[in-house]
């Protein structure tokens, strides 16, 4: 097996851009990507491509993953579309790492994209659902809020978790994304203002949830062995993970935990060789505000009843002990569904390898970062463990 | 990179169930997958998945292959869905192998569904279209008909080929698939009754393209190292190949050859150490009579104009000197899009171990065999070699 390295990322700045084509967003992704690898490489070296993507526009039903690659430079170059609902391009991510860890392909990229804004708002809300199992939640008349204010009703009552400590998620995460200059939500907010924000799906108000996002990111992998010949600041994948679940929550033994994130994270611990006490930054899967309080224990970061606790003692805040989502997170710097695997992992190389695009949000000397990738509710789960190398 | 071996394969009879549900047919193909490992094997030991389908049954958009694992007693792995289009499967395979090959997976399985009789005849007529490239060519009007219509056309140009070679294709699938009892089409057609069909697309007729399918396939693959715990005849996968092209047939260079389905061959024909001559029987993707012909030089077994003179005089019948799609291929065992790429591995795991479900249809002493799998119009293609093992 392969040591993998991240060679260059690239994102677009998160955003809604009704103008724009699926091929040219996430074209400016790739050029930012290939633009990034600092001592140069051509489209062409690229051997495999995984591209992420729940919605595929809509209408690019099949073969969207060449449609993407022509429109990105790399017509001819082996692809395919790998779908996993907002856990899409951190598997790609994962099969990305595994063609070079394999052997077979020496430099991959993996890369995600949705367009959000081709819908009405009312769509939106209707499509987005059909990540949930549709005959049994969807169908039902569940919806996503609906599905995870039942998590947080259910976390309020059994670890005494507060509102106002499931909504500082949000306000720290939305603190995170004024310094970002390729996050969607530039705004900070008090939790005072947070939580008078309108109901949504109670506990839920409007501040609980991430917003409707367009945006594509891609990342170059390589054989850790070339990586110098790319760049002098690679990047190490040291640990992959994954898991799924049954899709409806009902079938679950507990709604406070999600076993598939508890898998991956055992897996891409055990990978690394670390524990979860090493990680110095995470990015982590907040599409809702309890999102990133159910993370920090799959995580094995802390208890569940601590949790809330670590919001509002400001542990996971940028200069904390365990700082999470200092990018803005799914609340802050957007949720284009399928770019938001790759869009982590773009994070935590930057981050890795102290390049901040704002000094201001460096995470002092980040050794390992991790990237935990949600589908839906839990049903697919992605973990990753990136290493910075000197 | 370990070596891989096919352990275990299933496919559900191909043909029209618009009772059954996706997870039905799924789980199907999957027990008879499980059962198809002679020492026993627990779903429980899957450690990862790869699902291909294209429609996703139309509703379950996202988090498809948790609920296709779940409907199998795969629940908790780790999985994912793949989309190329007609080359799902055949990626959702290739993907299985690297998985193992890297050693991050000891045993996966790769599958493939699709239920294509849940729309009317007309919706799948216009459903379809959407693996062309949408902006260039189907809201242009053209659909896959229409499209390989042009590709045979311009070959019928080009090389002589006359339409009674073309639609003898369809003679000889139809023919194989009348002893395979997991084909859709097991009815003979001769050629004067092939030719008098309706017309579909100048020159094709209806005898020239597949029909409506439901089905579902499965094979479950592991560590070449470990194969023999579970079974006494594994199969060996000894190469592997991928390409992409330009969508839309317009940006191409040439229409009577598919560069992504050459440059798959040649890698795999370069993994595998071998060349098309060692091939014994192939399984290819012939949507249409004119994909086997333009496959026949595509994958090196003979020149494009030597291609038509082929099916006249029987060279890929059984019992020929290059059995082509003795499974009926996609014109008469069916084709289910997303399960067509796995269900050609079913077909040549059985026959590389002398097992094909007739004795009659066995191709005699088969030591290497190929599939070739096209996701549209050559958009996407995959080509894997299988070996049998003593």
């Amino acid at each position: 097996m392969k040591r993998v390295a991240v060679i260059g990322v690239g994102q677009t700045t998160y955003g809604l851009y009704p103008e724009r084509t699926l091929k040219s967003l996430f074209a400016d992704a790739a050029k930012a990507a290939f633009a990034d690898v600092e001592k140069g490489i051509d489209p062409g070296d690229i051997d495999e491509a995984f591209i992420g993507t729940l919605s595929t526009g809509g209408s690019q039903l099949g073969n969207f993953a060449p449609l993407m690659l022509e429109s990105a430079g790399m017509a001819g170059v082996s692809g395919r579309h790998v779908e996993n609902a907002c856990a899409s391009s951190g598997y790609a991510f994962r099969d990305a790492c595994r063609a070079v860890a394999s052997g077979s392909a020496r430099i991959a990229v993996a890369g995600g994209i949705e367009k959000m804004s081709d819908l009405p708002r009312e769509r939106n809300r209707s499509w987005l659902g059909v990540s949930g199992d549709v005959e049994w939640e969807r169908l039902a008349g569940t919806n996503f809020p609906g599905i995870y204010a039942m998590m947080a009703r259910r976390h309020m009552h059994e670890f005494a978790t507060t509102k106002a400590q499931i909504t500082g998620v949000a306000v720290k995460n939305r603190d995170h994304a004024v310094a970002n200059p390729k996050a969607q939500f530039r705004k900070s907010m008090t939790l005072d203002k947070a939580l008078a924000a309108p109901n949504l799906a109670a506990p839920f108000c409007l501040a609980d949830a991430c917003g409707i996002t367009d945006g594509a990111s891609m990342v170059i992998l390589c054989d850790f062995d070339i990586a110098r010949d790319f760049t002098d600041r690679p990047v190490e994948v040291v640990g992959s993970g994954g898991g799924s679940d049954y899709v409806a929550i009902h079938d679950r033994p507990s709604i406070t935990r999600l076993p598939a994130a508890r898998k991956a994270a055992r897996e891409a611990y055990e990978e690394a060789g670390i524990g979860p006490g090493d990680i110095d930054l995470a990015e982590v899967h907040d599409c809702f505000t309890i999102a990133e309080i159910l993370a920090y224990a799959d995580l094995g970061f802390c208890e569940e009843a601590e949790a809330g606790h670590w919001v509002e003692e400001g542990v996971t805040r940028l200069g904390g002990e365990k700082p999470v989502n200092v990018s803005g997170g799914l609340i802050g710097k957007g949720h284009p569904i399928g770019a938001t695997g790759t869009g982590q992992i773009y994070e935590l190389a930057n981050q890795l390898r102290g390049r901040a695009d704002e000094p201001s949000r460096q995470v002092a000397n980040a050794r390992y970062g991790l990237a935990h990738n949600v589908g839906g509710s839990g049903g697919s789960v992605a973990v990753h463990i990136l290493k910075a190398v000197e």
